[in-house]
């Protein structure tokens, strides 16, 4: 099949771990990762954790003539750390912010002051309008009892949601990050079904790097050996995503990740390997496109839409585990709150009692009652807090249950409908722009 | 021009003002609005303050027969108040919640508490494919001096972005809420200009309503009537915005609001006017698409992108306004901060004088010493919370500014190429789906 227009582009992706003063070398890896990407001349770099703007600043200068084009994204109280530097103009961009994403009282794994979000950038490549997502979600602290995991599936489903909805206008979808998950879990199934995306380390023609696509592995340096137990090895949580649309195919030529050192260099980028995908992106001519997508729909629309429905089910799950969590942490931060109120009552009463009786002669424990006093107003005020904050996660988790159900309900009357549907499906009009995802409004 | 398919959809739009305990008649009025709505039977209800979910379930079985379908938005601590119901079947919702929204002390406003956000439905309207939004922005308590302005400014931004890239497949748009925003202001002109929204009261072939189209008016008895100051009849706030696509057009028939009062009641359903407008979707062949969006191209798309240049770099000055005064507030925090170290650092040198002075007979002033430490650490941990909430606003603010740089950028970019690529753009594929915006790339 000859194809009219054909381009190649090399997308590139690392989470740069540049928390100063935390991260070891962050501003020698920083001048690492600059003189890297200024060498390599990749058509479109993702960056995460590039938390401090200055270091997004000095990449900026120091690519400023290969990668003309760039954007930092800002969000919650550090920055979302997401930053894309491109050769090919930047058109337009977009930030979703997560509804949720950890606790602030949970200061030491830091994720909430993140203000995790996934960033839009829309780039011409050629005659090609590509819609490109960078994102980080929630950190994975411990498998085997992962209190973020709700907190991580609902950020799967806004991620998917988010590239679902505004990706209908785009001829490619690339998406580039550290997912935190692992590429069987829930809400990488969840991401994939639902949008229709390919991972390049599965559908690269040709691979270099890690074993298995790794991207935390035990021989980097940087790397406590604990954080990996039990994946002795490693674990691969950062992707390139990518698909075409019914105006471009896609297809990854060779794909590559660093191996946990970098050559003439005592340590490496980061304490992630770096990803490379080669891509190729080819215009479809509308003959091409209508041949290309019956074929594909009459294929198995079925059993993607049945998949689906099993995938968000199981997501719903761990979103109502996630909601009875939030309402039982709700209700403690109510119960202590009572009790201070009433230790404060109790007190002003026990207070009252000397003062009432005027003429008594026992002194006055003032120190005692004014810690006392203090220590309930720090109750009162710190479970007013948290109250507030559980209703806000438990509104979030309740919106993406309702969305979730709604989903499920939407799949399985398009399910019902298949056998009638199918033969029917092919005479209408396409749906706008995109492959198939099984979310697509079919009847 | 003869038309191959032509449907009429009713849309209603009120602000509920379902504040329990604090708006007059609350529960009356609701019984009010789901007599009215299942009698009037419009295709789709969009309702803004519906803060109590009670309220939102008890028009849901009140409408179960004639809005089989409907959604209730959740976000913030009370909910995003935001819920639509509809004859047409709801396939995906989605929800993005504006970054910015108030302060959380501005407790007597309680717009922060309120979570606002725009949330979409998408409804399949005979054959064609309807995105639906309800929004609901920030309140605006003193036109003279309103402080919320660029708050307000960045939701009117997030909310055009929002729409423009999510809107892409759908063959029509539909837009209701309360905007808080007069028809001139700079957030409506903005929100017009970039997403080619049309606004029913001024599209409409015949209207029945309020003068001027005024939905919040001075004969309503829940107003007061200072709040209008200096409008003295009323002010325009609400409404029900629309466009069509290349798939299809679309047209207001008919438009109309009430009059403060409702025939056979002793109060009207809410402090603001109800809006219905009955809107015609017209489906398009693609010869009368193409021929429709030269003629349109070449009309006044130059003069369009300039007018939204201009807009865009007006939004841009407010949000720089916003910016000066977040970092003016962040900076009195931190300074008020420091104080209060400084003075519990004084303290504790005041005490540690006696303490250390072993046998001075002066008798420690214990009561002081402790409210004196407690208003410290109060002081210290206020400023910290304030710290944090300002740093987010600058954040958002400064993302949102930068975004418009760039929308800014392009858009000149476009605006220097149009004598060459004016006559060059007809002969290239149209954008994907809908009319044009000012926003679409052409090149």
């Amino acid at each position: 099949m000859a194809h009219s227009d054909s381009v190649s582009v090399r997308v590139f992706s690392l989470n740069c771990w540049g928390i100063h003063y935390l991260s070891k070398q962050c501003g020698q890896r920083y001048a690492m990762i600059g003189e890297m990407l200024s060498k390599e001349e990749h058509d479109i770099v993702l960056l995460q954790e590039v938390w401090s703007e200055k270091d997004y600043l000095f990449l900026k200068q120091k690519l400023a003539c290969c990668h003309p084009h760039s954007h930092y994204f800002k969000s919650g109280v550090i920055g979302s750390g997401l930053a894309i530097f491109s050769k090919h103009r930047i058109h337009d961009t977009f930030l979703y912010r997560y509804s949720l994403n950890g606790y602030p009282y949970m200061a030491h794994h830091g994720d909430w002051f993140g203000g995790k979000a996934v960033g839009m950038a829309i780039l011409s490549i050629g005659s090609l309008t590509a819609n490109v997502y960078v994102t980080h979600l929630h950190a994975e602290y411990c498998r085997d009892k992962d209190s973020y995991l709700p907190h991580r599936v609902v950020q799967a489903w806004e991620l998917q949601q988010f590239i679902r909805h505004t990706s209908a206008a785009a001829d490619v979808v690339i998406l580039g990050g550290d997912l935190n998950m692992h590429p069987q879990d829930l809400g990488n199934r969840l991401l994939k079904a639902s949008t229709g995306l390919r991972d390049s380390y599965l559908e690269t023609a040709k691979f270099d790097g890690c074993e298995d696509g790794i991207t935390l592995i035990a021989d980097n340096p940087f790397i406590s050996k604990k954080t990996l137990i039990p994946f002795e090895k490693g674990i691969r949580i950062d992707y390139i995503l990518f698909k075409g649309s019914s105006k471009a195919d896609i297809y990854c030529d060779f794909m590559s990740t660093t191996k946990g050192s970098v050559p003439d260099h005592p340590f490496p980028y980061s304490d992630h390997e770096t990803l490379t995908a080669e891509l190729r992106l080819e215009a479809l001519t509308p003959a091409e496109t209508e041949s290309d997508r019956t074929s594909k729909n009459q294929d198995s629309a079925a059993g993607k839409v049945a998949e689906l429905v099993d995938i968000v089910t199981e997501a719903r799950t761990e979103v109502k585990v996630g909601l009875h969590c939030a309402e039982r942490m709700r209700y403690t931060a109510t119960r202590t709150g009572v009790m201070g109120l009433a230790l404060l009552v109790l007190e002003l009463a026990i207070a009252a009692v000397p003062w009432l009786a005027l003429g008594a002669e026992q002194p006055f424990p003032r120190t005692s009652f004014y810690m006392l006093a203090a220590l309930c107003f720090a109750i009162l005020l710190t479970t007013s807090l948290l109250y507030i904050f559980y209703t806000m996660e438990l509104k979030s988790l309740q919106g993406a249950e309702d969305q979730m159900r709604l989903a499920v309900g939407s799949l399985q009357e398009k399910l019902r409908g298949f056998p009638l549907a199918q033969p029917h499906s092919t005479q209408r009009k396409p749906p706008e722009g995109l492959e198939p995802s099984a979310f697509d409004p079919e009847e």
